[in-house]
Formats: structure tokens, sequence, C-alpha cells
């Protein structure tokens, strides 16, 4: 797909060598530039949008899996808004493939018959959390949290406050996959 | 990795077409006849054993990711134990892929910060049921039954008893990503 591509917007990748498969006429366009404020996803939108109206076809490229949130579900319906077809790719998730690559099963029958992925990008302390610790806690479900580390204190303190053993296993994991992992 | 295989040890697959990468010389061995006989896993491992040890190249090629309900970790265990170096290709997961295909994101900002993969091949109603019930009923979370289709009444009776709402948007989709889905 990156190699029939006549426009590809991109964030920060895993891998910028993911481009190299683009023609070299294609145009590349990085939104990382746009930051993370709240008109952000509102650009990238409309950014889609109007170059998809100009004819050409468009390659929105994340890293990992577009529905693992990745915001690929708020864009298909801003295009869908505007009756502009489009096809979802799925990608190899972070979620799974990076404790993989840490030697760690997410699920095994003698261990864990099911696996949670939450979001550790929201303080686990805000009464807004849209998260349900206690649940989390105290299941018996592989827990996953990606994107944790600058709340990683806060969650550890959570998790053991609703239940959860401090003696449980964890592995911290960055650069996942990478030389640097 | 196919392509360089000297053996490769499948099971029922997705898409047989991805053996088309394989040299003509390679050994193709199915282990799906061997049944779902509690001996069969310790078959599978036997078999990637003494032909890592006759000193070949061996893919085990399995559908979906190895360590999503694929008894990828038993068998990398298995290598352990007898030395044999091995490496771990995680895959697309149904879990998050077949979803996708159909149009639902498995997360999203405004509806679903976590989700919940179970598998559905066990009977909800057995004592010794692995799987937290009511974590998964009750979190705030999107759940994903894979392999749920024989035991879906007693899934679904089972999700409610525990306090799910009955209202809850649920699909069932079978053969994803294929014509057929």
């Amino acid at each position: 797909t990156l190699q029939e591509a006549e426009v590809v917007i991109f964030d920060a990748l895993a891998n910028s060598a993911l481009l190299d498969e683009c023609d070299q006429n294609t145009e590349l366009i990085s939104v990382t530039s746009l930051g993370n404020t709240p008109t952000r996803q509102q650009n990238i939108n409309n950014l889609l949008i109007s170059k998809a109206k100009s004819g050409k076809l468009v390659v929105r490229l994340k890293g990992g899996d577009p529905f693992v949130f990745g915001r690929g579900g708020e864009e298909a319906e801003a295009l869908a808004l505007e009756n502009i077809n489009f096809e979802i790719i799925p990608g190899i998730s972070s979620s799974i493939a990076v404790p993989a690559y840490a030697g760690i099963p997410i699920t095994h029958r003698e261990h864990a018959s099911q696996f949670i992925v939450i979001t550790g990008n929201e303080d686990p302390n805000k009464n807004s959390s849209q998260i349900d610790w206690e649940l989390v806690a105290n299941g018996k479900a592989t827990i996953v949290v990606l994107m944790g580390r600058e709340n990683l204190p806060s969650i550890v303190h959570r998790l053991i406050k609703e239940g959860l053993d401090p003696s449980t296993p964890a592995a911290i994991i960055s650069d996942g996959t990478l030389p640097t992992q």
C-alpha cells in the first residue's frame, strides 16, 4: 500500500525505514509537529479529508495497530462523514508483540486465559479515570499497560491499593523490539 | 522466514496460500490430524524438538499470534528445556483485526480505554472456569471472546448474570476477514 500511495501522512514511527517503501514522488507529511493539543486530531482529520478530496490515494501510517489507542476509529468516522472510501489495515500491536520480544507470552494455558490492555497515559488518581482499577487489579488477567512510563508510580500504587499482590511478577519494557530494548 | 525454512510444521491455517512461499524441497507437516487429544501438544513439542535436533531450520506456523491462545508459550518452554535456539515472530491477532474488518475499533477515546480478550472455548458454567466473568462483565472494557461460537448461549447468559447490561451492543463474527465473513 505504501508503494502505491500518492500521499503518506504519518506520526513518529517505530521505524522510519517503512517510508523507504514509498515512491520518490510520494508526498510525505509528518503530523508529529502538530503537537498534542486538543485541535491536533481535528487538524489531522482535515488533512486526510482535503488530500483525499483532491483525488489522491492517501495512506495514514501509524505505529502498531490503528484501533489500539491509535485514534483510528475517530479518523475513520471523520472520513465516513465525508463519504470518503477507506480501508483499515490491521497492524502488529505492541500490546502483544512487545511482551513476546521480552519472552513473555500474554496467555498461557497454565497461567492466564485472558488478558486486558489499558492505556497508562491518564493519571489513575484522577476521579475521571475511565479505567476500573479495582477490576483490573483483582482479575485473573495478564495486565498490559501501554504508554505507562510517565504514570508508573501512580499506576503501581493504585493497583496495589485495589488489591493486586505486591509480589506479582512484572516487567517494564521500553524501546520494545528495538536494539535499545 | 518461510522461504528459508527446511521444515514447516503447521495447523489448520486461515490461509494455506502462506505455504506457497516455501521452497519446493521444504518438508511440510500438518499437525491438524493429531486431533485435540491431551497428548497432542506433547506430540507437537516432540516433533519440533526432533526436527530441530536433526539440524533443520524449522518454522512452526500458526494462524494469528502464537502467544494469544496459541500455545506458543508451551512450545517455547519445551524448546528452551532442550537448549534449542528459537525466535518468536508476532502475528496479526484476530482479537484486534477481525473486529476491525467488521468496522469495530476495539478502543476509542469516547467509548473504551481498555479491552479484554478471553477464550470462549471453555464452558462458563464449569466451576473450573479460569475466566473471571465478574471482571469481564463489569469492567468498562471492550470484550473480545475468541472461539466462542460453540458456547455462545452460555457465555451470553453468564455475562448478563454477572451484571452486563443486556442491551450492550454486540457483534458475532465468523470467517473473519475471509470473503465468507
